[in-house]
């Protein structure tokens, strides 16, 4: 098959996955899509975590920290301390410029596709990294007895469970891109990245269309496992796995994702109540770029046998 | 007489001056009324050049170059030029921190002198600078046959004449603060600061009720002229004396002023043509703190002797 392989990314897992599959496919075959739930609009910007976290992973310009640009200086959020201001997001001055300039661009009535090709472009990336939607779609946590928006929930409310609900909101009335659905429809495979199910892939496939082109795609729909040697690596998934009434699992991940599945990447053998759909077994630590590359390289050569 | 000194400023003549008031006046005895005509939003934030040009002085933090923090550093506009975008306006992570949080104050319904007030306290400031007004008023300048938003003329268009036009957008509707009226009405002297008489202190007077409180007030109101040994130090302030008719001698500043003035500091005497007031001759030039000492102390004697 030719065509583009489709990755959807939400948090870490995904953008590194992006960073392993852009290393081995030929520049520019690879369209990632990436979560726009955790979007916020802070400090004058528009921040757009999951899209550019894929984009400084794709970069190879992502901090130690694991957020932000490497080298990132701090001295905007050290002035507002200066005034007072209680800095619970921290953002770093050229991270910021980014979002300053994409609330400038948003706010002048151009699309989030544009700004994030705008960045793109100014980083060299290899790849492309489309917002799974020009529309806001903004994720809202309900845990610990309150309603969360998502940043405050992973930063402020440190994202602990248990969880009580999930929403994203403004999800009804938005719409894939017609750059997304473009890809989806084009693709020779889509993955879906060892992201959070439900956090971060959760709000791409709530938007109307999605799931169905996703289906109705030619391509095989592979996912990666999040859970790694039986353990989540990064963020709160095990919460919200638990709210969701799966275990912590592949087979679990796969239940999540249902029938949406042509296959399953995961470390482990599914469990016999899982859904029952080819598995590759593959190491899934990321913790280096042969490792993030070797990882590419299994998904893409299992889902080319799902294929056709 | 008691109360404090009021002094009215725009750019850096009267900046400078306010500096010097503030190290021979008791703490807190100095209040500052700038000019808000020039502040803009930009970047998301809302920048007030001339409040914090005043604050920055009184802090003794001006840099080097004229205007914004001492050793402020850059690096959000470097992320903006990254991203293609034209950076014509100059902004100090610092400074761009502070414009961010007013912005943010003034979106929720907060004064923009409440936020001034937060950037005195942070900044250890001697003296409180008010903003002339807490409703916009925008400086918008026709030159060059074209109609210029104030900074754009000062810095897209190098404050090149002829100059064919001025206006004070919203000043009509907007009022003077509380704050700089009960400033005004108590003060024991009234200094009109060395800035550009039309286009610094101008929008300050064009806020109805406020030259008329001026007027009112007890205190002498004295002018310290902009023009030293028959120049402008710094500013397009003669290509608006050409445009309003008048000299580039604090006689044509004095008549701008007009029945307004109880006095004028001026290096040279006024000429047979000028309004007939009382004069003080002293050295305007203010190139280091003694010196801005020095005129502040004249000023304040010279007021002194005008009082009652």
């Amino acid at each position: 098959m030719t065509g583009p392989v489709v990755a959807l990314a939400g948090g870490t897992g995904g953008a590194k996955l992006a960073a392993g599959l852009a290393a081995v496919l030929p520049r520019d075959e690879l369209v990632v899509v990436a979560n726009t739930g955790d979007d916020t609009e802070i400090y004058g910007a528009h921040v757009s975590p999951d899209p550019d976290l894929v984009s400084f992973w794709l970069a190879d310009r992502i901090d130690a920290r694991g957020w932000g640009l490497d080298g990132d200086t701090f001295h905007v959020m050290d002035g507002l301390r200066e005034l007072g201001v209680e800095v619970w997001f921290n953002l770093g001055d050229r991270d910021l410029a980014y979002g300053i300039e994409r609330a400038r661009r948003l706010a002048a009535g151009d699309r989030l596709t544009d700004a994030l090709a705008d960045l793109g472009r100014a980083l060299g990336l290899p790849a492309r990294v489309l917002p799974m939607s020009d529309d806001p779609v903004r994720t809202h946590v309900r845990a610990q007895g309150r309603e969360w928006p998502f940043q405050e929930f992973m930063i402020v409310g440190r994202a602990a469970g248990p969880v009580e609900g999930l929403e994203f909101r403004g999800a009804e009335s938005a719409r894939p891109t017609p750059e997304v659905l473009e890809a989806v429809a084009s693709a020779r495979a889509i993955v879906i990245g060892p992201s959070n199910p439900l956090l971060s892939i959760g709000p791409i496939l709530a938007l109307p269309g999605l799931r169905e082109a996703l289906g109705a795609a030619a391509a095989p729909v592979v996912a990666v496992s999040p859970i790694v040697g039986g353990q989540v690596v990064k963020g709160p998934t095990a919460a919200f796995l638990e709210w969701a009434g799966q275990p912590l699992s592949a087979g679990g991940v796969a239940a999540l994702y249902g029938d949406l599945l042509d296959g399953i990447v995961s470390d482990e053998p599914l469990g016999p109540e899982a859904p029952q759909i080819p598995v590759h077994t593959a190491d899934l630590l990321m913790s280096d770029g042969p490792s993030r590359e070797r990882l590419a390289r299994a998904t893409l050569a299992f889902a080319a046998t799902l294929a056709g």
